[in-house]
């Protein structure tokens, strides 16, 4: 049997954050909506760092960097996941579909597929995230490409936003280095 | 193209608690160790609700329900997901084993495999999650039969630990549910 050992910091291999900003980012964009809670905007800041995602798009009432509660615990992923803000996010869809972009909104729906049913067609792709109470709603579910839903197996039928997108954006990098 | 419409709570099927305790889980347990967060600790129940995995078990410091601040993130899957706890975290590992369970460490470690790289013969598993800051440490990494790591492909090589665990879970229940 293998031994184990945690590896320190030195030995990860981290890129700098010029070599990051520089090298090919996985082509998925993950758009905040109407996010009410800094800390989950902060972490998925975190989330998207760590899975090497183009952009994230922030909408409506979704709070920007800098703002101490994104920060602390974004832990500096604010600085290296470049972001835009469009107050509309109707105009934030047509732009990102006018650079060519696919939508799919990750939400319980009907006429959802699978978290894990994409295809080398549908990058580069926006993940379309929306509120924790309210979710996306049904005027930007209807501006979509598709609808990603992760499945419920328990009681609750709900995840923590910030868990979701990150269980599905590991998901849409994982396919894609996959298929792509 | 199909319309897209959000489920309503009504709509989504979800199991009453007595449905629920009587289903056929998922044969994945979540091991926390030393969680220092509480908050932490409610959304890893809320999603352990959500993948339909068998149970948690919280060793060493890791905080037990029923807390007001676990409550504040697993809006009741304290209640939904069966618990124990053990002090001792070898102890918890030895009666996990004894059970006919496998044990992987969550981590970024020499000799680490995927966490997508789980097989048929890797089940029952347990999912070891470790302190925040610490990770899982050695002594307890020499205990586990793997070591599952998601790929960073960032600056920061971490994930907020509910997040990671997230992403985890639900990859062992995908395969399970592809493989088993």
């Amino acid at each position: 049997m293998a031994g184990f050992r945690q590896l320190s910091g030195d030995e990860m291999g981290r890129l700098t954050l010029e070599a990051y900003a520089a090298a090919d980012r996985h082509p998925v964009t993950l758009m905040l909506h109407n996010i009410r809670s800094m800390w989950n905007v902060g972490s998925m800041f975190r989330t998207a760092d760590a899975a090497g995602i183009g952009e994230i798009i922030l909408t409506g009432y979704t709070a920007t960097p800098p703002r101490k509660e994104i920060e602390k615990t974004a832990l500096g992923a604010q600085l290296t996941v470049p972001w835009r803000h469009f107050a509309d996010p109707l105009e934030a869809l047509s732009a990102l579909k006018a650079e060519g972009r696919k939508v799919f909104g990750l939400e319980i729906a009907e006429n959802s597929r699978s978290y894990s049913s994409l295809q080398p067609a549908d990058y580069p792709l926006v993940l379309l995230v929306g509120n924790e109470v309210d979710g996306i709603g049904d005027e930007l579910l209807a501006q979509c490409d598709g609808v990603l839903e992760i499945p419920q197996y328990g009681t609750k039928h709900s995840l923590n936003v910030a868990v979701a997108a990150g269980v599905a954006l590991f998901e849409c990098v994982r396919l894609f280095l996959r298929e792509g």
